[in-house]
């Protein structure tokens, strides 16, 4: 049996706030020193706030997409529901533009095509509940994969993360980061470190902040220690979250991840991932199908305006790396675990 | 048979000058955008200096230490050697205290003071000769490794170095670096990715600058892309500098070190360590005897002066840690070079 622990008491950040009249994102760039909102009255202004990096994270975009259509509802007119879809259409496109390729986005908007396709007259209420229910659903999942994951983790345990899982990057609790929250709830997780997760600095900038919003103590480390920490035997997991979960369990996510999981096995250390189900990509059978994208190597080239290094100089900055299956212990989603992942463990649950 | 190649085409770059009368030393704080030098007019500049790190790398630590003895003698009156030792006892502590472990620095003090020792009343010159000596006989202990280390390396390769091992951090020409200039002037080096090397930064700042000053193309990565990087299969060797070697090959070097052998090891990539036999420890018998120097977790706190973690926040710093002779494909020291390292092979190239 679980042991009973307040998910509330770690869980304060909420990076997408509805009013009832307009969507309130929590500025992302401007985190850690100043905490403010973008106030969003029209769905361009959604769109314009995702494509602009003020809200982050895919289940984050998702979220505040959905509330986008809502936004945009409010200044249609229309009879019912397909007729306010045809009327919808351009807006509904304009978001699903503001970052192509988050994968979220797009189901989320998917989700809010259905449900106004259905809609009679109420259909503005009827929107308004579905992306209610998108949040709400995704906070559920979060807090459930809390749960499942920490489970994994003995008593007393530390654990490492990487970049920024939490309630930045969803709903709220977080994935990897939910994990450690409930962790840490319920006294299994003693300690928790966090990785600075260069070019972009995710760890240092917002995990740690985030920690400290919930009064869990926090150890930043350069990425490069994580080894050294790991020999020291401070810590028994690594958690990280999944930007794509291939059907043979490879797992795409933030680069550095893959020398994590490198570095944890040669450790006896175990290797926690921690994603929705709609990260699993049953379509992508294994990590060499996966093109990594590359970013500006100019994000190597300083930070927050200063230069640190020399011009003229080439750089190379892949934004994900693939772990193989066979370096993760075990793979959480709202819809159970699955340990020392495969093919036939990832069908057996995820179906396909 | 080597080919020939020109040394001097690749080391352009000199970081401490003795000027007869005051050690001036590159500072290495303010690289890569200014270029000036800090002028030490007595030992216990030099020994701040190295504290602060304006002259960092094991090797120039050594070296400016032992001019740091020569302004000592300046301001010390003495019959002999002998007296002269007793007198300057205060000031080669201080400077051995600078910077606790680098053993190049205990080294190159413990040479001047045997030299000293034996001197008679022209102690002062045989102290500066001294100190002169140990920079030349760096230089062209560089040179040497430089063609042992090159001639492991199959044309056409890639390779990764981690912190700065060049110019920078020795007399001239470089340790890791030199065997990478020898590389890239031989033919056989056709790619060098530098890591930046976190907190520091000294990949960022002071490899690609320094490799561009003697025209060598470098590809500056994320340190925690190394492992990604070497899956690509775009480098063979692994090349970094050392602190310390153990009587066993076990090698302090920067922290980041440990982790890129275990990823190199996971991929097949080889794995060389370079470093004057000065660097040899034989009183330490394995790495759980070095002690790994903490700094202050503030520098993980921000990049080039900007900070990007809010107060409050814990940091863990080590300097260094320790990679194993077990994951050390060969240590190239000017003595030779030892392949697979072990107590017996080290003992038979260094003694012991």
């Amino acid at each position: 049996m679980e042991p009973a622990f307040d998910f509330d008491r770690y869980d304060h950040i909420r990076p997408i706030l509805w009013t009832g009249e307009e969507l309130q994102l929590l500025d992302q760039r401007k985190l850690p020193f100043e905490v403010t909102h973008v106030a969003c009255a029209d769905s361009d202004a959604v769109a314009q706030a995702i494509g602009d990096l003020v809200v982050r994270g895919a289940p984050a975009i998702g979220i505040a997409a959905a509330w986008g259509v809502v936004l945009a509802a409010r200044a249609t007119e229309a009879a019912d529901g397909a007729d306010a879809l045809r009327k919808l259409e351009p807006a509904l496109q304009r978001l699903n533009a503001a970052r192509p390729t988050a994968v979220n986005l797009a189901w989320a908007l998917a989700r809010m095509r259905r449900a106004l396709d259905a809609a009679g007259s109420d259909w503005r209420d009827v929107l308004e509940r579905e992306a209610a229910h998108i949040a709400e659903e995704d906070l559920a999942a979060n807090r459930r994969m809390g749960a499942l994951g920490a489970a994994l983790v003995a008593p007393g345990s530390g654990v490492l993360t990487h970049c920024n899982t939490g309630s930045l990057a969803t709903a709220g609790f977080g994935t990897a980061l939910g994990v450690i929250r409930a962790g840490v709830a319920q006294g299994r997780i003693a300690k928790v470190f966090a990785g600075e997760t260069r070019p972009w600095l995710q760890g240092a900038r917002l995990t740690v902040w985030e920690l400290q919003q919930d009064a869990i103590d926090a150890t930043l480390i350069a990425d490069s220690a994580a080894a050294h920490l790991m020999k020291t035997g401070a810590v028994q997991w690594v958690v990280v979250g999944a930007d794509r979960i291939c059907a043979n369990g490879d797992t795409a996510n933030k680069i550095g991840t893959y020398q994590l999981a490198i570095a944890a096995r040669h450790h006896g250390v175990k290797f926690m991932v921690v994603a929705p189900s709609s990260t699993v990509d049953l379509q992508t059978p294994d990590g060499d199908a996966i093109e990594i994208e590359q970013r500006d190597p100019g994000e190597l080239h300083g930070i927050g305006g200063v230069r640190t290094v020399v011009e003229g100089i080439a750089g190379w900055n892949p934004v994900f790396d693939v772990t193989p299956a066979s370096l993760i212990d075990a793979i959480v989603t709202e819809q159970g675990v699955v340990e020392q992942p495969d093919v036939a463990k990832m069908r057996a649950l995820f179906g396909g």
